[in-house]
């Protein structure tokens, strides 16, 4: 099942953003465990399946091994965001400040589901499908468990920025352009439409039957 | 984890109900983001998340390789799916018609979803447990995806039309009918059942404490 | 995926509480089918995926086979306990002593979880974490299958005590300790906490911004 290759060869840069990306959802769990009135252990809670609920589905879905099942590092980071959370008082929190953290999160986490799943060996629509899931399966997963409408039903551009990285980093790499910069320009291009949709209230039409 | 069988070989025809399931379960998912007013986008994330669902959860418990994640074709069946629902009006699709059609699929996926199974090794109750989540647990990701009660809370018989179809495929496998056979006997029965509730209304009885 | 470790070789009297615990979260899936009045086939769906539910969880994450797979008997006693409760009159039910096996079961199904993740080779902080989630993800598909809010976000002491079981497991093999005494104060302390939960109506503060 998990064929003998390499893990992924991303760039160093694109690591530090998956755990950048890591840190910011499993931030953004324990904000609506705060919302919520919740304990701190349900604010833990939160944060790890935020945090790593999208590239856990990803790694389930390709075959490759759970990422976060053989080091401590990752779980901590998400304890550590949500014992932040629970600290720092939310007024002090700009909320728009995490609206553009997020962003970044959202479009670096869309490349890297994508390109891990490349270097699994996944074919192009189902890479492209990787990458979406990783950037948004964990928010999914948040607003479930918080039995809230979830991110998918709004009109708002996020799904559709985490499909721009997705396919642009597939289409890029299948045209032979380098991992490197394929990912840089995949990212980048998610984090624009993110940030368009923030700053400038970008919305899809809805289905008018 | 994946044992070294060979896929199972089913009938050509039981194959191309497959593809006919996955079709009839995805053009379900848009349908619901129609009738919830979403974009183009959650269209077709609920085709897919729909049509891939039960399978995709099937595969995982049986320690398959997911079966859309090698191949294009699956999911461009779901985004064709969720395209066309987008294209045509809504009033023009005959929702009889849908019933019937999903009717067809829900007794070929359970009866696929056992095959499966049991060409993998599992044992007689889980591989007729591996039908019923093969035919019911795209439609049950949907409604939990889209916030509505699930089609298990329900008293019409669905679960049940699926229950029968995986039933009789593992206990006429089990005294030694040809496979074949067996599939058709089966994805017949489950479709005649779900074909009774919908044609006379039959349900089962709820509890009462 | 899956290495080439033995099973665990806990005490056999976990094993025993293994089995308990499943019986135990199958009974109060189809207590929740009952109290919704629901039909026998959504009691039986319920009981399987909430006595499974959490385990099954753990086994993919760990890249362990799904332990109901190759067997007939685990998903028996689920189908057996849904029947029990649609026979039994639920008046004639003690909920009470309900709740007291459930706190017996949760402490026990968190040492598991955490047993057997040791015992494939996770590290200590995800370890924690499979004992929490085995214990708990069953009655969280539950309550989100029937659409109500989750047993996460009530302040009682329960995923605490999960976490207590799970913690002290970990913490206690790191250091040294036999497994089954570790597993036997572990099973004991989270058993306690969450009696004294119910016992004395003990609970976490909730999160005040």
């Amino acid at each position: 099942m998990t064929p003998d290759l390499p893990t992924p060869t991303l760039p160093q840069a694109l690591v530090l953003l998956d755990y950048f990306g890591i840190a910011v959802f499993a931030v953004s769990g324990a904000l609506l465990a705060a919302e919520k009135r919740q304990t701190l252990v349900t604010f833990i809670f939160f944060a790890v399946a935020t945090g790593v609920g999208g590239g856990t589905l990803r790694d389930l879905l390709i075959g490759a091994p759970v990422f976060w099942v053989h080091t401590n590092g990752t779980l901590l980071i998400c304890i550590v965001a949500a014992l932040s959370v629970w600290v720092v008082r939310r007024g002090r929190l700009d909320g728009r400040a995490l609206l553009w953290f997020d962003a970044l999160g959202l479009g670096a986490y869309a490349t890297y589901g994508a390109a891990k799943a490349v270097a699994f060996g996944v074919a192009p629509v189902p890479a492209f499908a990787m990458g979406v899931l990783t950037a948004c399966a964990g928010g999914i997963i948040r607003d479930v468990l918080a039995g809230q409408p979830s991110i998918l039903m709004r009109p708002e551009l996020y799904v559709t920025a985490a499909a721009l990285s997705a396919g642009l980093f597939v289409g890029l790499a299948l045209v032979g352009m380098a991992p490197w910069a394929a990912a840089l320009v995949a990212a980048l291009s998610g984090f624009a439409l993110r940030g368009a949709a923030i700053g400038r209230g970008w919305s899809l039409p809805a289905y008018r039957g």
